[in-house]
């Protein structure tokens, strides 16, 4: 039987340590192609590039033996031009995004460059699997979660997950206590208040840092934030659909339409 | 009693002719403030802007009478810093973003700017509408949609709609005849394929152009991209939490966990 075909992408950019350690640990079970953006591209959510052309352009960052392309757009758009790169009639078995550098728990999915590839991916029913190490630094230590990483993207080829569904698995930073274990969860019920750093510049001009305070409302131990708090990794499958089915009961029940 | 606070943002740039539209019909119901990106953001998802400042500038691009700012980010950029330089203690009542300049059915939510905005919004409860004419030109005519826009931002101003949903409205191309009446639905289930326009540049190097394809897999008549083809208006209420709950219970069931 042939090795799974493996997409990695990521949204820190494509010479992130992040990345390299996905790649790695990716080529212990499939052929890996790798088409990452050439620079970082972290809160640029699911955008996509219509107005300007792309450019993707090869590279061995990976060993003789990985085929690897940088590419001038978002981690959606590097999704976009590998499959459309392949040649007819192959697909990725699996689109894995990531590692990255930072938490994308709770409502940072939304904002996240990482789930947006995976999200891209799932469109057409591909598996796909953001991982967020929550470690802002740069030298973070992935040593703690490499195998369970290998793991989760071994489970998501051989047991599945729903069509149109995208993991988004977060990891604990490396801390005194080995991890746990996973826990398959609901996003938090969480968001980032409005907050910036107002400042004036050397013309005296008014200009804004945007910062951010997280304000967690869920009480429950069933989501993300929680799983990450107690030092598990957490795993919430991800749809594309956003309707609100409540939202159509209420208002064919009491609009007036 | 006083007047509902209605901000007014979008996509296409402050300039644009559907954001006029929308602050004229706004001002009919409300005290209007105006964000909006200083240039076109089409396609940014639901981007931050994190790694640079902002800026902000106020106008009067829409009268002596109305607030108005323009703004260096993105549309979610744009909800967040309006929401920041609000006086303590107020907030909006209504948040609305468009008229965008084409459609927004289906998966397009997820790349949409329009919708990025009002669901930014929505993410402390504050009620929001994103509004998008499925027409893209420029000079595309809204007579035909007005009264609909203004009872549909009435009604959710007056009989509400759940906490933490945000409406995604699209309306017909003017046609010859008069909209049939609106309709609440679910998100279409089609996609965007991998498309692009290869070229050369005249140092003989490769580029490509986004095109994409929109492969309608739906066989339903309850989805937005039915209700436009029958013109009438399409509401699609989405939530944030983008958890598919049947994955969790997938998981559990059938992974080693």
């Amino acid at each position: 039987m042939s090795k799974p075909l493996i997409l990695v992408t990521n949204d820190d950019g494509i010479t992130s340590q992040g990345i390299s350690v996905l790649v790695k640990l990716m080529s212990r079970i499939g052929e890996v192609i790798v088409m990452a953006p050439n620079s970082p591209q972290s809160g640029m959510g699911h955008a996509i590039t219509v107005g300007e052309p792309l450019r993707t352009k090869e590279n061995r960052l990976f060993g003789e033996d990985i085929a690897s392309f940088e590419c001038s757009g978002t981690p959606a758009d590097c999704v976009k031009i590998a499959q459309f790169q392949l040649p007819k009639g192959r697909r990725f078995d699996l689109v894995v995004s990531g590692i990255n550098h930072g938490s994308n728990t709770s409502v940072s999915v939304l904002y996240s460059g990482t789930m947006s590839a995976a999200i891209e991916a799932s469109l057409d029913g591909t598996p796909a699997i953001g991982f967020s190490l929550c470690d802002y630094s740069n030298q973070a230590d992935f040593s703690h979660c490499e195998d369970l990483v290998v793991n989760i993207a071994k489970q998501t080829l051989e047991k599945g997950i729903p069509r149109g569904i995208a993991l988004n698995v977060n990891i604990p930073a490396k801390q005194g206590l080995p991890i746990k274990g996973i826990k398959v969860c609901r996003q938090t019920n969480a968001r980032w208040g409005p907050s910036f750093d107002q400042r004036k510049d050397p013309h005296g001009q008014d200009y804004y840092w945007m910062k951010g305070d997280f304000i967690n409302l869920d009480k429950g131990e069933d989501h993300d934030e929680w799983a990450i708090g107690n030092n598990y990794i957490s795993i919430v499958p991800c749809q594309f659909d956003m309707t609100g089915h409540h939202g159509i009961r209420q208002m064919n029940d009491e609009w007036d339409i």
